[in-house]
């Protein structure tokens, strides 16, 4: 069977990834990637001036803190963050995350800082 | 708490969901849709010409056949289906996935037929 049907599994994937909010990508559907990631801790306030961003919780929970409260994700369950607006992502315990995004955003969005990924690497 | 702040639950989305082969839009990213489906049986050979697709398989198992062989695709799994290249989505039990796609992306690509959903409709 050639490289090119395979199934792209999670789980093997996330036995790839070490650390925390250091998303990779795993997948490209015209200029968007699907990026997993491993949440522990609080992030940085940030958003994202040009686009949406989608959380899908694959295995945890959530937070996703706003300036009007925050919601809470768990596994089976999925939150659009809307352009422009500052969020917060929140797990008190390790939460994997699949973010789906357009190729080239960056984690920390506006914010910058220590915590900001090196982009566009694959896993 | 408002409705804005709301996640989004799949378990709760599909016990909404009757038919089979009809997606239903359940969140929107900037110009893309998220769409879930319930799968058995087989569906009609198409394409879509001016976009990839994206399966991820919630719950069961599918498969995918191209003219060059087929990929399984179980649940905690994804596939990009490229542009522009004929496919067929094949479920022998119920299978539950989300699509995610450009919003007004017709199920049955350039194939059409009886099992051409309506599109845009939200669940």
């Amino acid at each position: 069977m050639s490289k090119f049907l395979e199934a792209i599994n999670f789980d093997e994937k996330f036995s790839r990834l070490s650390e925390y909010w250091k998303p990779k990508i795993i997948a490209q559907m015209n200029d968007y990637h699907f990026k997993i990631t491993k949440l522990q801790g609080e992030f940085v306030w940030h958003k994202h001036d040009d686009t949406d961003e989608v959380f899908i919780v694959l295995e945890g929970e959530m937070s996703i803190a706003f300036q009007e409260g925050a919601v809470i994700l768990k596994q089976g369950e999925m939150f659009v963050v809307p352009k422009g607006l500052e969020h917060k992502p929140i797990a008190k315990d390790e939460c994997k995350v699949m973010l789906v995004e357009p190729a080239g955003t960056i984690n920390t969005g506006d914010a910058g800082g220590e915590m900001t990924a090196e982009d566009n690497v694959w896993i």
